[in-house]
């Protein structure tokens, strides 16, 4: 009997982080962080695990999102959507009538990525190999097929793609040995969150020096004059040579970025991330061009790939921060990695949250490995909240992230963790 | 006792339209137009009703979405409300956790499209005035504080957008007249699906010419010797004076439209509309340059204010294509009519669907009364289907809209309706 995908199953997980405001923004003063948690299941027993993460409510919104598009996936044959994942994504994003809800964005594309990364941690678990590896070990054509170039083409073709993966390749063996040796640099948000103390923001920028970080980050955007104290503070506590970036997570409009930044600059922020609307292409280019050389990073709120291409087309970011469950998953993010490198910008994932640190970073050592070949001015955002609750948490050592060694993607929770953080019959939720 | 809004009831109504190809187009093959169809009520006994649109499968999540936002509504004081609905609509948007799936895109954003048009509805209602009416009645400063520029202030400042408000103050009392009197321009896309016949396409565009109509409309990007071959035939049929806008639906890629579009030129089409994807705003922007005279338009599935914000700055569109129910709603879109007045880009509605035309012909009519005081080259797009389900619908005279008398904003549906298309236990589908 060929085997089929036998099932989709979507479940509302949801950790009560606000009690804590760990988490704590500009814009999200008290999130819950959430996870839209999948199973994929085979007709021959194989499993994969995905997740959509988000901050609370809605996370049912998403839940019913994946059981949408779940009829799209069950009863496929497992070998021909493994063989062609391109068309696989195609299928999960261009269904013509669920698409109308997006298209290619919000609620239905994050569903799309669950169920896309559910189903490339099932071709790591087969192929015994942790995703990033498995995609570091494709040939430049397989992986130019997983591209959907028709809204691309403007930027980047299938030949030009071609080109950068094979470019890539002679050095694969190498940059393979040294990841694993070195892992892949990483920078800390843990002292940064708007809810945290003085004290506590102090206390943690030293510590996060102390644990070999060399970047840290500050959430900003909600008063000047706290970034302003903030930002001094980080700054003698970690010292001139840390790089300190900081987040407004679209606290402004253009005129107040520019305005919000200027004061700002004499403590040398490396970056200055989501300062305005994540839609707002030229509203992010006319930023960067007045506050540099502070650089602009955005990407985690970025839809899709066509919305990419315009930030890359435009000049409107000096770093891409890629993001495991808001594009369509690890094949949109592929794309998206082809982009950046044809433009020679430098991919900093956004991570933390629910699994976003376990997922995004087999996409950063994919793209180290066989895509831009490079890890200069590449971090990787670590947070370290909620790790407990994976089977194959991250690793960090020195302010780098250890390549993952067991198969898949890493989105597995422990089923202990999904029981007691369902939403809303949980006992975490239950007794509250 | 104050007058509290008690309930958001939200109701999945579906249209079985694919059964006839009727809105098949190169995106769409069988859509089966759908409404989440809302209910406001308030402790009073008032009513509002509103709609986001969809094209089937998913109207479920829609549904979902809208009820999600209702905890945000329920409870809230209806004067409070109706006082400043600005206020109100950053709430529908605004959410911290709900946020997340957008940020105002998508589902959730149509799902605050539906509650704010039943908002305007119960508005309507109390003040015994149609939407456009009330609207065009207001003064500038009322009308400015309806707008959130947050996100728009480097292309329109509140005082821009007050100017242009009291510059066409004079003038409407008078077009006031001339609408009641003469109607809205109006075209039609009835002819032009993509699932017709040539012979019906043809009957259909003769009989929209001595229906009065003056421009109709063609879907395209399917296969291009169709195209050329329906074009000819609906250029034939019409004559050299009507106006034929073409519509691609988002079928290709930005070098591909400009090649696909160029031996259709000759047939002098009016617009090309949607000739790709609608995230894409500099490649509108090369379309738009490379094949002028020919005018690109889009909007219907452009997903915020902030999108229509960058294609007029960007230069990316000639014509404006608002929809009822992508966009937060009317109050978003009285942002969107200020952002095309200062642009001087006409704004031309997407309509069809369920109840669109009977939503949008309120915010051209407004937009000609009491911002751009004008209709030139400006129509609302027209299609025959379904109108006959909703208790005021549209009625259209010599190719005109004419303007709606009955208070409200037109999207309440006979109960009877909603009771036979309730998915999935109405009998026009649990008998199928």
């Amino acid at each position: 009997m060929t085997e089929v995908i036998s099932a989709v199953e979507a479940v509302d997980v949801r950790f009560p982080t606000s009690r804590d405001l760990d988490g704590s923004d500009a814009m999200n003063p008290e999130p819950d962080y959430s996870a839209a948690y999948v199973v994929v299941r085979t007709s021959a027993g194989g499993e994969g695990y995905g997740l959509a993460f988000t901050v609370g409510r809605g996370n049912d919104l998403e839940v019913a999102a994946v059981k949408a598009l779940a009829p799209l996936v069950i009863g496929l044959p497992v070998e021909e959507v493994l063989a062609d994942l391109g068309a696989f994504s195609r299928r999960l994003t261009g269904d013509s009538q669920l698409r109308w809800l997006g298209p290619e964005k919000g609620t239905i594309h994050m569903a799309a990525a669950a169920i896309d990364n559910a189903i490339w941690d099932l071709y790591g678990r087969r192929e015994g190999k942790p995703v990033w590896r498995l995609l570091a070990e494709m040939s430049p054509e397989r992986l130019v097929d997983l591209v959907d170039f028709r809204y691309l083409q403007d930027a980047l073709t299938r030949e030009e793609a071609l080109a950068i993966l094979r470019q890539a390749e002679p050095g694969r063996a190498e940059r393979t040995r040294h990841l694993l040796a070195h892992g892949y640099p990483a920078y800390t948000t843990t002292p940064g969150w708007l809810g945290y103390t003085d004290d506590k923001l102090v206390h943690l920028a030293k510590q996060a020096v102390a644990d070999g970080f060399t970047q840290i980050k500050l959430k900003v955007g909600a008063d000047q004059e706290t970034d302003l104290r903030r930002l001094a503070l980080a700054r003698s506590a970690v010292g001139p040579d840390i790089r300190i970036a900081i987040d407004a997570n679209q606290a402004w409009g253009v005129p107040q970025a520019i305005e919000w930044l200027r004061p700002l600059a004499p403590y040398k922020p490396y970056w200055i991330e989501e300062p305005t609307s994540p839609d707002d292409i030229l509203g992010h280019a006319a930023i960067r061009q007045a506050v540099a050389p502070m650089k602009v990073a955005t990407g985690e709120h970025t839809h899709n790939k066509v919305m990419f291409k315009q930030l890359l087309q435009a000049g409107a970011i000096d770093i891409l921060q890629m993001d495991a469950s808001r594009v369509a998953g690890v094949t949109e993010n592929v794309a998206i990695l082809l982009l950046a490198a044809k433009f020679g910008v430098p991919v900093c994932p956004h991570a933390g949250g629910v699994g976003l640190c376990e997922m995004v970073q087999h996409l950063a050592m994919f793209d180290y490995v066989a895509v831009s070949g490079s890890t200069e001015d590449r971090v990787i955002e670590y947070v370290d909240h909620l790790h407990e609750h994976f089977t194959d948490p991250v690793r960090i050592r020195e302010g780098h992230y250890l390549a993952p060694v067991a198969p898949g993607i890493g989105a597995q929770l422990h089923p202990d963790s999904v029981a007691r953080h369902r939403y809303p019959d949980g006992p975490e939720w239950a007794t509250t």
